[in-house]
């Protein structure tokens, strides 16, 4: 049987495994809902991205959008995997700390970062900000002064290009929250200013187009447009970027006909186009960075959950419940994120059942998939929903009290806790 | 000056008073991001739903819909306001008995409560299950049975109205994950099933048509096809419900144009048509519940952050960005809810400056609201945004680890602490 992610398959008991393990006898042991990671897949993607860079530029560095899943033993693996990582707030720094992930490994973005948690980030030794405005550039310049240090920087540009994804991803056109826009000048001007700062070390600049993307193309448009940037900088003040951070962004699977991305011969496209393009202009190459995030992590996380009641509304739709939903997984809700949902504990049978797989939160949004087909599923069936394994646990709440899934990571056939399930006593532990 | 809100005001200082507290001061002692409750106001809209069912109807209970937001020091309150509650899973039950509230005053909502929620609830006496399908209706008999007792329920019927709100949250029509459908002959069935139960008390319907309802017409309409159902199963059965649990759905203001909606007459008029529809049919006069949530804590909550970068894309949008988000206000992200905001320390200035509230997540959709009027902000300005008393706390995540805020309580002009700011500490609690 084929599947969209290569670490499923079905067992001789029909069902489904995941890195080689059977999916409902891990329900059997952890119950539901459950998230599982497949800590070798996530290891081989930080391989395939660093071999990538490597074979294909002079200088790289692959960093993990930790934002993706943020928890202690992600940031453990990304230092044996010798990755750099970003994280985009305070909180994302302390957990990495807490992993024993070292600060000058570490890259810290953000559109709106506070004072305190920037002198937190200098006083930790951060290797890096990205610095997204003026005032925050003004703000880290303060805090370095303070310190008595020169801080290391890249500056987030906006090179007004459109993915053509969806919206609340689409981060490199010029009308967004994030960075300086080069075609308002506002980008020239925080180089400037940046240059001009005495506790300030210019390593260069950062960029993101958005995510979910599937195809070369952008990044290649992307990284033209950030070399043509540079010369004209350099013809400007004469200042020259070391680094250049294409950002992240890659696509997965989350359906059968999403396409599978092909990350080395990408890479090797965007290679090209960097050297002709650096060339043309006289620029030295410069160090590429590259940021995955989901494409890390994404497609090495399922959710499996127990299904409760099926309703079949005559005429209507067919309801499948499950005992988690959007306060597990909000994506559905926030996006209308396509999802691949199987019934683990029947996975050698058909997907012909037409229905509507909703959450057990007290709201009609609470779905995970709309109109999906699944095995015909009874109560207490195991459900499996594929590609969880970015933006779930990082975006989790515990909305209607619902306490929040363990993650159970699997490495080399053995399973084990990376996060305990939430308890009841947890939920009320700062309610007075 | 006038605002949306009766309990808002401006000081001499041209602060933003909210309860009669000085709203700037009041971050100066608990920082910011900050939730704040009107404690006072919202046990006069307890009194005020009590007052108006008490006056028109022959027997009638109001329930808080806690789901809108649920933490130990609210139940208190709804106990001292001899209000009973709904909660909508095993943890907000929890929480609820934690808060010393009695059990037999709870009724537990949700469309897909588990086996051990239910086993949970029955074992601590729950006052009532809403039922909301044949397969949960199985497993109450079933537990009510194990537990030797008969359990008391009402049946959650889908009535088929449309209340003209937007789709995310009307849930009164057919093609719905809640209840059974009087249309397709399924709230029938489920009827004659529950009668059949020897360990199930039927005591009657539930049904609910969706949030943000501004006037008595949907309710009205509800009503009237609740008894028109009553009547026929009486005719089929001769089963007559003791209660009609009328659900929710009173809507708040959020904006300006939102209408001031008036409980009392609304609930006059609801009154009048129930008495009418019973006579008609010739029911007697069921006990009438209802369960506000929104309604009760939704515009007596308002949330302050601190005002971080501001940036003015020339020839597009302006960013105000502050210290929280969609982490502890998703509304906007997941159904682009209109929010007022106000300059707390400028709150005497004029409201002309159009521009985009941003949060500090890491993804493009954190907005609070887009295009909307303030007074012309600086980095460092207190931030208020109105309502955000309903699906704030309760729908607030750990995105990005950013902590979840407090929430402060005043009541007779005195602040306290009802739930604790949460801490990077916590944020790590079950991560290994």
């Amino acid at each position: 049987m084929d599947f969209i992610v290569d670490n499923l398959s079905v067992n001789e008991n029909g069902n489904l495994t995941f890195a080689g393990v059977d999916t409902v006898s891990l329900t059997e042991k952890y119950k539901t809902p459950l998230y599982l990671m497949d800590e070798d897949k996530i290891r081989n993607k930080c391989r395939t991205y660093k071999k990538a860079l490597e074979e294909n530029f002079k200088s790289s560095q692959v960093l993990y959008a930790s934002k993706a899943s943020s928890f202690k033993r992600i940031y453990e693996i990304m230092a044996e995997e010798d990755m750099l990582v970003d994280v985009v707030s305070g909180g994302e720094l302390y957990v990495a700390l807490k992993a024993g992930f070292k600060a000058e490994n570490i890259y810290f973005h953000g559109n709106n970062k506070t004072i305190d948690e920037i002198e937190y980030a200098v006083k930790e030794g951060i290797g890096c900000f990205i610095v997204d405005n003026l005032y925050e550039l003004e703000n880290v310049d303060a805090a370095a002064k303070k310190a008595g240090i020169k801080q290391r920087i890249l500056l987030r540009i906006t090179p007004g290009i459109d993915p053509h994804t969806y919206e609340a991803v689409a981060t490199g056109k010029v009308d967004c929250k994030f960075g300086s826009a080069i075609e308002t000048g506002q980008a020239m001007e925080i180089v400037e200013t940046a240059l001009s700062c005495k506790n300030i070390d210019l390593a260069g600049y950062h960029c993101h187009i958005g995510s979910q993307v599937f195809d070369a193309q952008p990044f290649v448009d992307c990284a033209k447009v950030m070399i043509k940037f540079s010369s004209d900088v350099r013809d400007k003040t004469g200042y020259s970027p070391r680094v250049l951070n294409l950002g992240g962004g890659f696509g997965i699977r989350y359906v059968e006909s999403d396409e599978e991305l092909d990350i080395r011969s990408c890479i090797a496209e965007l290679a090209v186009a960097v050297k002709a393009e650096c060339a043309s202009c006289g620029l030295e190459e410069p160090e590429i960075l590259m940021e995955p995030g989901r494409s890390i992590v994404g497609d090495c996380g399922i959710t499996l959950y127990t299904v409760g009641s099926i309703k079949e509304i005559t005429g209507y739709k067919k309801y499948v419940a499950i005992d988690g939903g959007m306060s597990d997984n909000p994506r559905y809700a926030l996006y209308s994120s396509p999802y691949t949902c199987i019934v683990a504990n029947r996975a050698n049978c058909k997907a012909d059942y037409l229905c509507t797989i909703a959450g057990k939160c007290c709201e009609s949004g609470d779905l995970i998939q709309e109109d999906t087909c699944i095995q015909t599923p009874q109560s207490g069936d195991i459900l499996a929903v594929l590609s969880t394994g970015a933006y779930n646990y990082s975006m989790a709440s515990n909305y209607n009290k619902i306490p929040r899934p363990p993650i159970v990571m699997i490495s080399g056939g053995r399973d084990y806790v990376a996060v305990k399930r939430e308890t009841y006593e947890d939920l009320i532990a700062n309610e007075l």
